[in-house]
């Protein structure tokens, strides 16, 4: 089959790999119908050493299940199925408290022999706790939607969840990436009434609005702190949702987040350390979030997804097929697209 | 009247200070009936620069009410009250929250013209607020364990409320000052059956076996966390108490702390950055705490201490008068007393 490999930064290449077949009674295969690009790729794209020995790549996907392991049940050949983007057997302890990142017998995909997302077909493992059946075809038009339940919705979600939104709080998201635009959307459905989004590019500002931000912030740095004091009366706001990843991203969380209020964050973190000294101390800050273990809510944001209150997967605004990938990401690395979608 | 001042690094002095008279509506005047020496003043202690120009000092007493402002209500002279180490107006939306710490109207003990607690009386500020009347005399056997209310109890306390213990979590518990100890007995008082103390000096941590403690680990830095992991089938603890304020110690508490769980701090930081990078990015690490608004713990922790179920006042293991303050700082600066109890 064809599928995306990563050779290095700038790199990206589709090739001819080995078809998928089940190797564990506990893996099924699924043929990809839509996958996408991660802001999180972008990392790698923007860095990795190049070598010979490169590395697949995705890991959001929707796709039918073609093949099942004799010990999967539950799921058949022909079902319709999203992945999120870490594997689980969905049974082990932290898999019981919803934290299946943290999975006793979990994996991520494209690495030590699974297969990346972006492809034609990946080896699901543990496909039983991972694979989540959807009650739609695969012509839907709520693919691109329930495609987000792989990673970015729930990862706004988790975000938001961590951070204590609800009706009594108000909200920063820093960020108007996917994932800052889905944290908007995962806090307006939590109940948060005043939403302050802060990011530049008003084509995704825009999508912000319309998936609940109340007041839109473009300055950066201390001038955009100031910005958001100023919107709330000098407090800064009860929950900081921060979805860049980068040291300035983190600060300026600090910066606005009233006392005694908590930072929650999905950015794949680009830093070490962060400035939790007597400043944060004194001010009884919290800092939450990680890696969103997507598996835990998915069942939580479908039945939104399936009914239309919700289409996070307005996110998209680029499609492209397999072997315009590297398309794809040269796209998303220069700005022009939020997240490219890929039909392969 | 005598008070304490500190003029620099091992330099505390008892000397003579203006008598404290009610200045606004909103103050009383309290006579010191004990007061103590806190971990947090050997900070100061150990490196305030010396100058000719002292600070007052001491924040945690325990008095008579001697006189009241116009506005004071509530409180009469005679009545025997207990100040939390941050006065505050206790009416503020802050301190409708509990976060008095925050308090619009609050401040703090000998700064900005306010009297330090080591000295024979105290001008309190927002005295309606701030003090809490107590239903004994002060010829009371409970009053080393109510003068724990000022501070050591409710930040143990705020340690273990802020990390979400409960009875179905383990705790790791770092330090084995007054405040770690406090923090174990809190804990407990919580409802947690497994609490690890880290600790190395066995009079400190026999007390914490009496207060809760079900394991003590003596080991430190990674040996440390080896045992602790040892201890929780590899694990680690699903909180962790941090009370010492170092960052080896918030280190040891990355180390200890299990895929999903809580660092809390309430050791005033001697750091200004802390490791939450990709490794606790990954597992979901939260980070909270911060200093005690120790006046929205009060009513809750007070009957445990007049009903004998709790005795937090065992952390007292000193006691002097106002003239030997300068010895109980050396005792305690040189860890030959856990907690100096001072009676003016």
């Amino acid at each position: 089959m064809r599928a995306t490999l990563i050779y290095g930064a700038g790199d990206v290449r589709v090739e001819d790999v080995p078809d998928p077949h089940v190797q564990q009674p506990t893996d099924a295969v699924v043929r990809v119908v839509v996958s996408c690009v991660c802001g999180s790729d972008l990392w790698p794209y923007a860095s990795r050493p190049a070598t010979e020995d490169a590395d697949r790549i995705g890991h959001e996907f929707l796709g039918v299940v073609e093949e099942t392991g004799s010990q999967v049940s539950g799921l058949e050949p022909g079902d319709l199925v999203v992945a999120p983007f870490v594997w689980s057997d969905n049974t082990c302890d932290f898999c019981s408290e919803g934290l299946q990142t943290s999975c006793r017998n979990g994996g991520f995909w494209g690495a030590d022999g699974v297969d990346g997302g972006q492809g034609e077909a990946v080896r699901v493992p543990q496909a039983q706790g991972t694979l989540v059946k959807l009650p739609v075809g695969e012509d839907s038009a709520l693919l691109p939607s329930l495609l987000t339940l792989s990673d970015v919705f729930p990862t706004g979600h988790h975000c938001a969840v961590r951070a204590g939104v609800g009706e009594r709080t108000t909200v920063t998201v820093i960020g108007d990436g996917a994932v800052g635009l889905s944290a908007v959307l995962a806090a307006r459905r939590l109940g948060a009434e005043r939403i302050v989004l802060m990011g530049r590019h008003a084509d995704r500002t825009d999508l912000g609005r319309a998936f609940g931000a109340t007041d839109v912030v473009t300055e950066r740095g201390e001038e955009g702190v100031e910005k958001v004091r100023e919107l709330t009366g000098g407090d800064g706001t009860h929950t900081v949702l921060e979805c860049v990843g980068l040291e300035q991203a983190v600060n300026t969380a600090f910066g606005v987040v009233r006392d005694g209020g908590t930072v929650s964050r999905v950015g794949a973190p680009q830093y070490e350390q962060v400035s939790m000294g007597f400043p944060q101390f004194f001010k009884n800050i919290t800092l939450t979030g990680g890696v969103a273990p997507a598996r835990a809510y998915i069942e939580e944001l479908l039945p939104d997804i399936l009914e239309g209150r919700v289409e996070p997967g307005r996110v998209f605004d680029r499609t492209v097929g397999l072997d315009e990938v590297p398309d794809g990401y040269r796209a998303m690395a220069d700005r022009q697209a939020l997240k490219v979608l890929i039909r392969p």
